[in-house]
């Protein structure tokens, strides 16, 4: 599976990721205070993670849940991440939050439910810093292919896209993780794509397994929450892997990786 | 039904609108030049219709279609406006399109893919305009009433709900209209909600049959795109009502609107 | 709105209904007992209904629940519908039923998860009675109207089509009624269309306004769950009208459905 | 992974595929003629397949198109089978057709338009043959679990549950092959689960990626579409690998099965 991914190998190569190793990107879903996010960037790195994901400001669907320690998280952020020599992966929610999210973060994430904020696409299209596009939750593929374009005609062709689970009727998952886009993506754009099986199903019995399936169908790497103890976090504590289960994925998904590499096509 | 909605009963009063009427959003979908727009707002005022659609940036798919005539727009828009008296209602994409658009438009309307940008409705709700917050084609019912909280809590709480199509497998249409979330609306909320049979179906063919559902399900009024010659529409000529059609719409959903106020329920 | 639709005029006709009136098929989602049946049957003639709907095989998804009162219902059923000249619309789950249903029903209804059992369609195409084909819950409107030519070109024309729901995200409701299948139906086909508010919202709370809803879109009849009881009902009580609010529907679409025939499209 | 799943090892040893193994089920979608039949089953023989499709009648969405060769081809089908000593698995679509194919067919499939057909489910609850059962493509994991038990309580407890893509709004695939049923189906089962990437996707130049991330994701095997020249298939042939292609599938899925089996959760 040789592939000429021109923005995949160069931010690889700005971290030091080998060629051979998959594009990881994990860390807790928000950060909820200094010690944690510390012994969790600390874990990481011992494992050879160097994209961390910070959020900081959290969009929720209901405006009475908790959203987030906002920008006081953003000192916390970058001591930790400065102490471990780690770049950071945050999610920008309204272009008055790039300057100050630039400070600290090195990849600029857009989230599932602004895919389709055309405002915002075109405004990161015309800073320096790489694009983590997620897919919008109802979005075909057409229709996340061409969001990137929102960002790249204006300038900056460094997008990444993201697969994080569809909205279907499937009630046993809160997405539905769509791991055909992976392939279609490959035939159809010279992007690298990487899927967050975490999101994607809400579930972290069955993030491993799906985990493996990202990688095995062309993936380009990971995204994936983790916290070291799951049933106390502040959000989204059913989808996160803890430390034991989360190096037990890393050491799968290398292997498949490896393979396709290799073998696959 | 008598129905206590301080929300519709001020609104109407603001422009004028009986309160046995319903209440009627039409415009194009894009304003093209001055003399339609002229023309078309002449037509409208003619037929009692107070508030007046009138798009200056237009969110598209696509970065490479035509994306609205952008700032340009508001002098012309606001010579036609006043000429007419009637009342402008225009979408606002990112929140520092508010204070421009705040010259000319009466209402602000948040468009289908900001349904969550929960930044800018939290700006919404901290300026004096009334807001028209159309569902997210991807939005359920709770998720809709739950972006018009983001709104109200920061002090504005002249929300107008207006349902616009949601996204299923259907291919007949360009979305599926759902009435459903009327009738629930009314049961959920205190807010008043209208339906856009334009944007839900994206075939004029059946805008009129759609439009007089909406109004017997309970809706409290529409919002419809006319357009003096449809088919040489630069935008969504094909869902745009011609002014004839769109007469005969008008006296069919007064009709069923009187009809439903007086015995429905 | 003179619409040229001989199956509709044949069906109407050969029960009694006036030309001016919809075709309405109301009853009681299964038949739990000679008492129940006949108090509603008595109730819907009192109010000039002449198709009852008999649920005697009911298919569930769960093996574990009730599924209806099976063969020892057909005594039941046919001792009332003589003594109140009703004729009985129930439904056909498999081919071997047909013989014996025909016992008793006037019209045989195919349900939603039997709109592509193809196999079954083809047999109801070789037998004389009208069939009523509920659309699939996962069916667009082109497979709904080609499911019907597969009982009309084994020779049986008479088909009505049925709109009862379709599955979407929204969790509000128990599906998503879909109206605009109503008006698009009308411009495809040549066959009458009815829709189902009960099984469509699963919401006794919604139908009133759903049915006027659909009566306002261009629908030419209506299939309602009406008992005597809803809360004590064996199966889908949450989504039957009573006897009193069954009548109040029944007022309003008839007003509604005389309007749009004089003046509607 | 060591997986207790004695309806999985009956049937692998029955056919005397390895337990290291997955188990595949290759074919044409359709049997063109026997020439065509033969030549594939030789070629599935030469790589180890035991459990060849066999399609004798279609289901197809409209009545206008090739409906398969229907019961001229058991003969052709029989005489090959009995030729390479290869097991049968053909598509029943109404009961009648239980006894016919059952002098051919080692399994019996129930397509995805039949897996709420609880009658037909029920009949073949009560013959001996194991049962594939292919997910109802508007099905939610429950219903598909369910829908086997309908089998099941009549007292056949062989039946293997085969994921093919449910409907969504993308409009790249034929369907969306959800890879989430297959550890779901794990945790909350204990049927063997195999997943159909042809019909999953509809696309033959992403099969082999998705079938590799099946395996994966710890489905226990594949159904594909095989043809000795996809471009000229009667039906189906988008989707349809040839013969080089299935061989390099082959290598890759068996590989990534055993690593999974070995190292996998």
């Amino acid at each position: 599976m040789t592939r000429l991914c021109p923005v995949l190998t160069a931010l690889k190569a700005s971290v030091g990721i080998p060629d051979d190793e998959p594009l990881i990107i994990a860390g807790p879903c928000a950060v909820e205070s200094e010690s944690m996010f510390d012994e969790t960037v600390q874990m990481l790195v011992e494992h050879g993670i160097r994209f961390v994901r910070a959020g900081i400001f959290k969009p929720r669907t209901s405006p009475f849940t908790f959203q987030g320690m906002g920008e006081d998280a953003l000192e916390v952020i970058g001591r930790v991440a400065a102490k471990y020599a780690v770049a950071l992966v945050s999610e920008v929610m309204e272009s008055e939050q790039i300057p100050i999210l630039s400070t600290v973060a090195s990849v600029l994430q857009v989230g599932t439910r602004n895919m389709d904020n055309y405002a915002l696409l075109k405004r990161l299209g015309c800073q320096p810093l790489p694009v983590l596009l997620k897919r919008g939750f109802m979005a075909d593929s057409k229709e996340f292919f061409l969001a990137a374009e929102y960002v790249r005609r204006e300038g900056n062709e460094r997008v990444v896209l993201c697969e994080r689970g569809i909205r279907t009727f499937e009630s046993a998952t809160r997405n539905t993780l769509d791991l055909n886009v992976v392939p279609i993506a490959r035939l159809a754009t010279d992007l690298p794509i990487i899927v967050d099986p975490s999101h994607g199903t809400g579930r972290s019995d069955i993030v491993i397994p799906m985990a493996r399936a990202a990688i095995a169908a062309g993936a380009d790497g990971l995204m994936v929450e983790v916290h070291p103890n799951p049933p106390k976090a502040l959000s989204d504590g059913l989808q996160s892997l803890d430390f034991e289960r989360f190096a037990a994925m890393l050491q799968e998904v290398r292997a498949i990786y490896a393979f396709v590499g290799e073998g696959g096509r």
